[in-house]
């Protein structure tokens, strides 16, 4: 299929990159930048940084100059696994099919892995600021966004309530805005960032808000039924941990059924607002439906 | 004294800063923002924010654009201060004088508030940047190198290899790495910041980045030899828990008396290094001989 080409392209892109980033196993300190590829690599599908490549292309933007904010994205994904699997979070053993940071280099340098990778997301994109060829004010744009949509008013915030619902009777808006801010901000700002370097113009960002919005909500309620329904194959980690854990999940507050239903509204919402773009948002399209069909 | 009244004077001015950055209590989620504010308020001396501002003010920038960035270093300070005293690392049971954050809120609010208080400091000078009257590349070169100290190259290497080095016998250039990464780089980079900000020439940065590094060792060596002799109420922790863990530090290392006189000698090339800043040096050669001597 013409996605799965597109998105093992990205992948190796970002990879190659991503390698070049990160210090060797061999630099001093070791242990850390050992600790740091393990989780890293192979790593996952490299959503959130296709999305940010693929949005930059659709408004225009040429080269390669969204790459390193692509990839800090990716560090920041990456920073989040590492501290939400740890013990006093999800106390998660398998991710991607295999031990989690914590377990295979112990807590003190999982918690430092995933600090160093949230700082070093920054590092990369104020570097690139300075070399690269963007506009210093949307550089300063973006990494005020990212941060934002991670930081306490995001990600953070998500994950906190997340944790305080464990074994709670939970309603939809409970879950609503833990699924938007602890999935759905990173994935709205990455298409957002790639917009934004790219050029877009305020219309085009209006367009790519509505994508990167749907399609966060979606990859979770699909994370969620995938953990009903999945299979250790596609989850790489055993299905039902969310479940086991009492966790609240759109599957347990609304059915599989009509989980399902909501996945394919905000899929064809996310289509929806590509229109402006033509042809040209054939990409993000395809990633809206993959993203959409995820092993179910 | 002057320079008590220079430092309570500023403190102030930080805190009321930091007070507007954080949300209050009764904000959701709540229990985020109160492990926040506990661990911030009320907090240190600010010694890191307070020579961002003296640097600031030395090459003469004018009124408070340094403020936000400044708030900043003490947010990632505390979060440092935070993800340090955890189980998994140092196990620290008090911190200021009162329960670390972990014993009070759990662990995992712990590693989440730490992990905000970071992203809310890129979030802080990305704001500022784009709101502020710095010119935007002095922006993004400051977060740039901000992130470089604190990350992977500066102080999580620095963390590293000092919870590494527990229990081992460690020679004098692996000490020295461990606190010039862990301390010196933070206290660094918060004078260059200060300097870079408020329009450095570049013999004025290498002044402040000789006076920087001098007093960012220095801290460390009184923190040291306070572990040694001091009191609790000097500490706001009982002294002797580094040696009890078995940290290697300056005083075990070279023995408290000479570990005095290095000290003394890296405050005097501080102090000598701010020559070109003749009498308006004043306020940064009173804050090098506090940190010389602090309560000991």
């Amino acid at each position: 299929m013409d996605i799965d080409k597109y998105l093992t392209g990205k992948k190796r892109v970002i990879d190659a990159a991503l390698g070049k980033i990160i210090p060797k196993e061999t630099d001093f300190p070791q242990s850390l930048h050992r600790a740091i590829r393990y989780t890293l690599f192979p790593g996952g599908k490299r959503i959130r940084p296709i999305l940010a490549m693929a949005a930059y292309e659709v408004v225009g933007g040429k080269g390669n100059g969204i790459l390193p904010y692509a990839c800090g994205l990716e560090l920041i994904h990456t920073y989040s696994l590492i501290h939400d699997d740890l013990p006093a979070l999800d106390n998660d053993n398998y991710r991607r099919g295999k031990p989690t940071t914590h377990r295979v280099f112990g807590e003190a340098m999982a918690i430092l892995a995933g600090d160093a990778l949230l700082t070093e997301a920054f590092h990369l994109m104020g570097r690139e600021g300075l070399e690269g060829e963007a506009d210093p004010r949307a550089v300063i744009e973006v990494i005020g966004e990212i941060s934002r949509a991670v930081g306490l008013a995001g990600m953070i915030a998500g994950q906190v309530v997340d944790i305080e619902s464990e074994g709670k009777k939970v309603e939809l808006p409970i879950l609503e805005f833990i699924h938007t801010h602890k999935t759905g901000s990173l994935i709205l700002v990455s298409v957002r960032t790639g917009g934004r370097l790219g050029g877009a113009r305020d219309v085009e960002m209006e367009a790519l808000t509505r994508y990167g919005k749907a399609i966060g909500l979606a990859f979770q309620i699909t994370d969620d039924i995938l953990d009903v329904k999945g299979s250790r194959d596609s989850m790489g980690r055993p299905p039902g941990v969310d479940m086991a854990r009492d966790k609240i999940t759109y599957p347990a507050l609304l059915g599989v059924e009509e989980s399902k239903r909501r996945c394919d509204e905000l899929i064809g919402q996310a289509i929806a607002a590509l229109e402006l773009f033509g042809n040209r948002g054939k990409h993000l399209r395809e990633i809206a439906n993959y993203i959409g069909k995820r092993n179910f």
